[in-house]
């Protein structure tokens, strides 16, 4: 029988574990959600103001990787990053122009790379860190950027099955 | 400025409190999500399949009352509990036929007379009950199920944001 359990785990602190396995619930989510879906399926635009599941998941992986700089390099993005970013940051007409024609593994590939640096830096962090003011945006915590991170991820994902729901 | 903080909570074992803070967060940006709708925008059916924004907002309520009992009250629905909420627990055609004619208010005081209830019980807990195995449902704890209340309102929160944003 499958396992639901939100615990510390082994290799992070004791709250940063409990984070690390919602993180890593919500993955397994939005693994299932997008199981199978093809190129075609990926670059589908259900109407005109609509984003492609491929841009979602593109989407997913780039705001990771910017909560990363801010969480642990304790800066803001440069404006190259931000510029290389910003289709699948801002998603839009710019995401629609320009993310498409990859196969779901390009994807999932991306997404894999970015957490495991996630958890690789959660690692080496300690609790204190975790809710501590950042340094760079002090109304805010490690702990809610990296719960925001999961929300914006299951934000989308609804987007993602209401979307593959009405797929031909 | 606002503060974005996950942090324990004055009046909750600190675990609790911090999955409290991401209740909180959460639930803040569903009622922004749905702040100023109609009725008729409440009841509205984008196409065939959906669900109206209504029946989210019914079904976020519904869900979190049944876990309630799983956790607090350690037992299963009655059928006749079931029965009551089918219609926003399963959604569907059930859901479009009987959701509707509400103001908005009707969905936010059901809400928040759940969670109220939610918060109260979850101040009389503590963080071992939190995270140790549910004795009706052995394969999970409380912390991953009070999670997936969380998890599965952001999931139809991200429904709402995509719906409303094609309403007329």
């Amino acid at each position: 029988m499958a396992e639901y359990r939100i615990l510390p785990l082994p290799g992070y602190a004791p709250t940063i574990g409990r984070l690390v396995a919602m993180l890593n619930d919500v993955r397994q989510t939005t693994l299932k959600a997008v199981e199978g879906l093809t190129c075609e399926q990926l670059d589908h635009l259900h109407d005109e103001q609509s984003n492609s599941i491929g841009a979602l998941l593109a989407h997913m992986a780039a705001a990771e990787r910017e909560y990363q700089i801010l969480t642990f390099e304790e800066r803001q993005p440069t404006a190259a990053e931000n510029d290389a970013w910003s289709a699948p940051l801002k998603l839009g007409d710019k995401g629609r122009r320009e993310i498409r024609g990859h196969e779901l593994q390009f994807y999932l590939d991306e997404l894999r790379r970015i957490r495991e640096a996630t958890l690789a830096a959660l690692a080496e962090h300690d609790d204190v860190w975790l809710e501590a003011p950042l340094r760079i945006a002090p109304n805010l915590n490690a702990h809610w950027a990296w719960f925001h991170i999961a929300e914006d991820e299951i934000n989308h994902r609804g987007q993602i099955r209401w979307l593959r729901a009405r797929l031909r």
